[in-house]
């Protein structure tokens, strides 16, 4: 009645009780490094993620933004661990891990489990980081996991369309978005947000006053993109201008509220909407190691990306404090972690071994952002830098290429194409459940998940 | 700074004010075709849909066994009625209508507004019906909406993790489910879930007994598919019962429990899951009316598809109990409503032009329900008939053609080519809030959105 199709899986042969226990905590671009490079490894693997699926983060901001489906960036572990090869060693686990017990060896996940290990992979990521500035945790939306992309996009299709029921209940600015932070989160949202309003709402809400609708991007530097060159932000700057986000620079945010935000020079941008976009601190998780944190929570780690005094965990990606070559942390982006996962894997297999590890190298291969439509800021290990047209389109490809799954691939690019041609938004589904209470327009903002 | 793309919309024209208002409640089938038949014309056209979006529900069932993302089969209301051509004329309102007022000529919302007409149409669709069977509404899901599909996506994928976390907690029974109803929609979705199961969560759950697993399908008539033909019923049967699915006929449904279902020759199959597909009733605005009701709450209609006593007053589809050539209510399904709506279009301009209205006269194209891979059941008039692989390419060739949105249908086509040639289903993405709390995998059952 149930024939079983022939598949890749070999049952029981994750389940060897003599092999060492790996278990990794996360499956973002670095757990997922780790564990298909130890797949077919003489060990029993277990990946634990909060959620069933990883989520490829770069193309969050186009989620929140309308340009993608949830799930064109999104991929179930169990597919991508299935169809690695020689994967019959890897088993997932869904589960939040709330606690890492080094000395029992063992983690604990938030449905009571407790997991015991021998090997243990700790990259469970960051969150934002809200720098105690007043208002934020009530009144701001932020972009760093698949529910706050959605929560962005559902948002403001919400507000539009209660505007649009009632057009005189539009309180000064609920329509307008400030976008806190000009790293490249903000660069390319606040970039993406002027596309969805110019292209899309614009027709959609031809009731409402959406060309005159504002989107501010505020950051306390005095430059776009700290990660990049000055030739790059100014290019972005310019660029985003030109699209007509209004960029403000060098001066902070005082304090968020329903309404509107406050600059620490006493500025006042009435908005509905407030993203907060300015930096991530490590997962709380970290926290419960009792091993020496740094800069934003991370934890510190050996040159290895072992945790000091325990040579049988290793710590990778936005949740660890990695160093480059001159003692600067990595930026918390996916290559370093990717690279780090791959890294620490191999070490692992060295270790089983009998081997000394090695000290990790990160391999710069440059960094990209795009700012909208045909233009991007794309910059090389040597000082090559190009913008534009090649940089959007050098910035497309890449993103292609590294996307999980081929099916997402070719999702992906479907979408975009289409975007790119017909100047549209497909994903502008408003769910039920994603609706916040029908409240007064004028009291917009503070709907944190 | 924000420059206005040229659009085929034109501010002001939709709001003359001396144009006849015509009301549109529902933008599903019936709702679309009022308004796509009168863009252009002479008057106000405003559509009311509880969602921002309209669902093609015939696919409802390929989300729920994760084949279709749920953007595939949703579009954007506002997008279908900027991209008509001439729909300067027409507007669009999101809102629950709550109560039609006859005698004062308004609609209420769910937020309190008030909208006068100087005609309505409804077309508010239909609910599932539960026939007042112990435990259905706290014990089982339904298929009607698109959060209904997606409740039946997240229940199963949770389940299934949950089963996975610890899988001698998994009860008798725990992974089966049970399909109450034999219509298109049960017969439709069992032969998926079969699919689902012995395809991709059998591969993706090495550590569960999923092979093991059970999908019955139970009916209380002595056949399938009982608006098709009896050869066409057995043969869906046959296919089903090969394919892995236990179909029991001739018995009803006694009661549902959280974990099982009790028949009514006292039989009891041990479930997780029941979904609850036996039929629907008309939206429980259709009482509000004042006007006769029939079968399963519908609004009794004259043969020009008015509201008795109220010629201003249409209602079409699922809401209204439409009859065909030989008095019989016509079957609850897209095409009916379809035709309904384009007639009630050509008789309001009737009306307007001082025309008497016409009689609503079904054309009957056929039917068809797919039963999995490779097999469909298709009906046309005169008795022709055909099943197998025709039947399969029929099915998926008429339903992308009536897709809405040229988008959609690519990325459906896309999704089934995917699907078709890999055995995978991409979209199982399980969101955080789509999970139910953690509770004892013994007590499942009792997820009503």
């Amino acid at each position: 009645m149930n024939p079983l199709p022939e598949g890749n899986w070999t049952p029981g042969a994750s389940g060897s009780p003599d092999a060492p226990r790996v278990v990794i905590v996360g499956a973002g671009f670095g757990g997922l490094a780790v564990a298909r490079n130890l797949f077919g490894a003489p060990m029993s693997v277990l990946l634990i993620d909060a959620n069933n699926f990883h989520t490829f983060q770069p193309l969050l901001y186009q989620v929140a933004t309308a340009g993608l489906e949830s799930d064109a960036i999104s991929q179930p572990v169990r597919a991508i661990v299935r169809r690695g090869r020689r994967s019959g060693n890897a088993r997932v686990r869904m589960g939040r891990v709330e606690a890492v017990d080094l000395a029992a060896k063992t983690v604990e996940l938030d449905d009571g489990a407790v997991v015991g290990y021998d090997t243990l992979v700790i990259a469970a990521g960051a969150v934002a980081h809200h720098f105690d500035v007043e208002g934020v945790v009530d009144h701001t939306l932020t972009l760093k996991h698949l529910e706050d992309a959605l929560a962005i996009r559902a948002r403001i299709l919400d507000l539009f369309e209660r505007a649009a029921a009632d057009p005189s209940a539009i309180s000064d600015g609920a329509l307008d978005i400030v976008v806190c932070g000009g790293g490249s989160t903000g660069v390319e949202l606040a970039g993406a947000l002027r596309e969805l309003y110019s292209k899309v709402l614009v027709k959609d809400f031809p009731e409402l006053p959406v060309a005159d609708a504002r989107i501010v991007l505020v950051d306390q530097a005095d430059r776009l993109l700290a990660a990049f060159s000055p030739q790059s932000a100014r290019r972005a700057k310019r660029t985003l201008e030109r699209r007509g986000v209004e960029v403000r620079l060098g001066v902070g945010v005082a304090s968020v509220h329903a309404d509107r935000v406050e600059l620490s020079d006493g500025t006042v941008i009435p908005a509905g909407t407030t993203i907060w976009t300015t930096g991530v601190k490590a997962e709380p998780l970290a926290d419960t190691l009792g091993t020496p944190t740094g800069s934003g929570g991370r934890l510190v780690v050996e040159a290895d990306l072992s945790v000091p005094g325990h040579p049988d965990v290793f710590a990778i990606g936005d949740i660890a404090l990695m160093l480059g070559p001159k003692g600067v942390p990595l930026p918390q982006v996916a290559r370093p972690a990717m690279q780090a996962g791959k890294h620490v894997a191999r070490q692992i297999i060295r270790r089983l071994e009998g081997h000394p590890t090695k000290r990790f190298r990160f391999h710069d291969r440059g960094q990209m952002a795009t700012i909208g439509r045909h233009d991007a800021v794309t910059e090389l290990p040597g000082g090559l830098r190009f913008g534009g047209p090649t940089g959007w389109l050098a910035w497309l490809g890449l993103h292609l290429v590294y996307l999980v799954g081929f099916r997402n691939r070719l999702n992906v690019f479907l979408n975009w194409t289409w975007n790119y041609l017909t100047y549209d938004r497909g994903s502008r589904i408003l769910r039920e459940r994603e609706r916040r209470g029908r409240g007064d327009l004028s009291q917009t903002g503070s709907m944190r998940s």
